[in-house]
């Protein structure tokens, strides 16, 4: 599950909420066909209903996920209290054949998983981990600090703080932006993991704006339109996502220059 | 599509994230067939992607939805500009058989439309209206006043403000509380037309902690509940929505009883 | 208290944070020396602690106040709870010898004044209202609703939504826009007070964009601006606040001119 | 002005904003003569106009102080663009006479001093670093790389995310957790600096509930009821602080016992 070990699909970078439910499948299906049978295949497979969690977490699982990551339901978000995301969480844990892997993005779902719901998830024996997205790295030091007595693994949901989730205990990435950027994010994972930490620094540093602007800044058309420019296949985004202008290109391009990346 | 004169299905409290699309075609289908034919049947039809969002306005239609309420699409709400939401409604406005009401609903999609989307919008022929749910009465009566040369209707989107809609120029609601109790409010927005203010406001305040009960406070759990109490059937929700504690089902019938309504 | 019967001085487009504690008290001494005896003056005494907004609030009365307005402290708002507002206005009002007013503005403090701590407060003897100016109508009709058995008024905070505040109970307003449209705010009133709601939506209408652009969109720099257009003195802001730029007066104007003002 | 080297006083759990002028100079001047006169004493002089805070910042300068940390004026926060910040800060700098340092502490003042306004101030002469308490180690991070042709310092604005700002580059922290636990946050800096990330993160992992406790969770009341509890004095806080209820005080010992500290 961890970065450079294998892929995720359908995280919030792939698009899932635009996708019906059997292209889901297709996705997660014709990955695994296209990958080394040693390398691990995450698969998001949240939807707004527990029900519906457990269908595509088993479907999914049946195509050939290793692994199912799941946001939290967010449309009610006001209900979505520790006790009912204990609650959806536990019942997919239960029935999914393969690890779940929480997923929180406020970014994208305007709510945190509460750190107290972690903790209690951490002790179910098939769930395996958290991607944290949320970027507050005091969060993510207090859940690896608190989730040690389990075999539970803390991932960085963002390149932009990867070097400092490590230093606080986080064991692995996935990050949007190794779609780009592929080696040097695992480069970076690599001087953390073997200690050099002023190296790392330094491309860490590196990688914060290319990071943002694939992100936060110009979101997935900035991410396909960067992947088109380093020689794969970025394409289109489903409608209402809609095409960077040419003055968003620029400043996309800018973010990458100014690092040393194009 | 105005309060009074139909019935809606598949608002926020519909639970729509949770249902499967054959089950929300269903839903529709077996509510025009309850109704008498004179009833405008109005359905939320709103995906995250354009291209769902048009099949189940076109589907809806088919089972005989009268016009359609379209939800903001709201996951990848960083990149949801005016322009990526005007391409989205149009669109769905061009292809959709029946008229289209805007849906704006910040609480659950943590994003509003923005008021230069609503004034464009409001040029398309097939776009009639916009249900507003945010409660921000400047807005409302903004809305009103750049979309009068237009035939658009602005409806209430909770009953907590339904008076001061109607008073800035609002012509109807799509009331939660409508659900349990439907002849008061039907009897606020008649006082309300019939300019007698006084009664009006005084009706007004006592509907409003028993509609924040069963929207923000309680949600869909308190909404339910409260139908059970009043003689409808509210029935379970669907997990992950939680049923209220003890505790919480006594604040929700104080805030019922506490108004004269329980 | 209440517009058109008195003035208020020290409100939020007074500048009051950026005055010393002398020059907040000779504004309040040379506005009571400039207005008819008959004219009520109201002065913004709040400050972050209790024992220097009681002293503030004495040393107004005074020098002339007649009632004392007083925003929330906001500092140390994580830990503004109901408990610590509550004990902070009731020891300003038992010691002030004018009649105090509650003063809630979140877009400037980051907090509301929690209904259920006006509620308590509006049974003190000296506390005689709440100048609310976060534009939730619903928390305003409910404060009218919940503070209906004592003698206490509410005013709504801002002209932009000073006819839904009317017609859901509140007697009055303390407008930024009246230092600009004087004569069209209380024209709005006495629409209002007078039961023609007709011609009051028209007028309110037309100031809900200039209002926001005298608050909201440009601040007190855009507020002195439009004064300096309409014959008044609005003159410099203190720093750190800006003059606008040449588009953002052009931008300012425009509020204005389209909506029949200038 | 680094950890270790000096001493802050009237940061935001100074409760600078409920000292008079001249109760704020008294702190500074008795703080510079009980303190060696090798150590550094950084005084918060920030004030909401520029006028107030050069001479705040002068005066505090005369009484002893060696630098001044300059918190972001925050009341019109709408209106504090990078533009009216950088004139803010390049005036107070022109006028100090001794060094400045940002101070941005969003949980406060609802707004983070834009990283290109930081960029922009750290090439005034007289500007030599910022404290950061927004705890965005994204941020800080950026803030190290864009700053780093500069002779400026980035300090940890709290000790719940100090490691990964030194992991990121930061060279100092600033931290309200060092009143209780001064040796322990000394000795994470220490450990950090040498490189031995492995005990700094055991350390770090058990000062982050303690920390959450007396700044975010507990406020200064918490700090100040924990200052006794270790041997100093905390002593009462200025109304409209309000004491620990005994729950409170449980949850907070709570929080320092199950990390070890008591």
């Amino acid at each position: 599950m961890m970065m450079g070990q294998g892929f995720v699909v359908q995280g919030s970078n792939g698009e899932f909420p635009f996708l019906t439910s059997s292209e889901r499948l297709e996705v997660v299906s014709r990955a695994r066909q296209a990958l080394p049978k040693d390398k691990l295949l995450l698969a998001g497979s949240g939807c707004e209903s527990t029900q519906a969690t457990v269908e595509m977490t088993v479907s999914m699982a049946q195509v050939g996920a290793d692994a199912a990551m799941v946001v939290t339901p967010c449309y009610y978000r006001g209900r979505m209290s520790s006790a009912a995301l204990i609650h959806h969480y536990t019942k997919v844990a239960d029935l999914s054949p393969v690890p779940v892997v929480l997923y929180s993005v406020p970014a994208n779902t305007g709510l945190d998983l509460p750190v107290d719901a972690v903790v209690t998830l951490s002790q179910h024996p098939n769930i395996v981990g958290i991607k944290d997205s949320g970027g507050d790295v005091t969060r993510i030091g207090l859940i690896v600090h608190k989730t040690r007595s389990q075999d539970f693994q803390v991932l960085a949901g963002s390149a932009g703080f990867l070097l400092a989730s490590y230093a606080i205990g986080a064991v692995g990435g996935v990050c949007a932006l190794a779609n780009v950027l592929g080696s040097q994010v695992c480069q970076l994972e690599r001087l953390c993991l073997t200690g050099q930490w002023e190296d790392a620094q330094k491309l860490q540093h590196r990688l914060i704006e290319p990071n943002t602007a694939v992100t936060r800044r110009f979101g997935i058309p900035g991410l396909k339109k960067t992947m088109d420019w380093f020689g794969y296949y970025g394409g289109p985004c489903r409608s209402p996502l809609q095409e960077l202008s040419p003055a968003q290109e620029e400043a996309l391009r800018l973010d990458f220059a100014s690092n040393g990346w194009l």
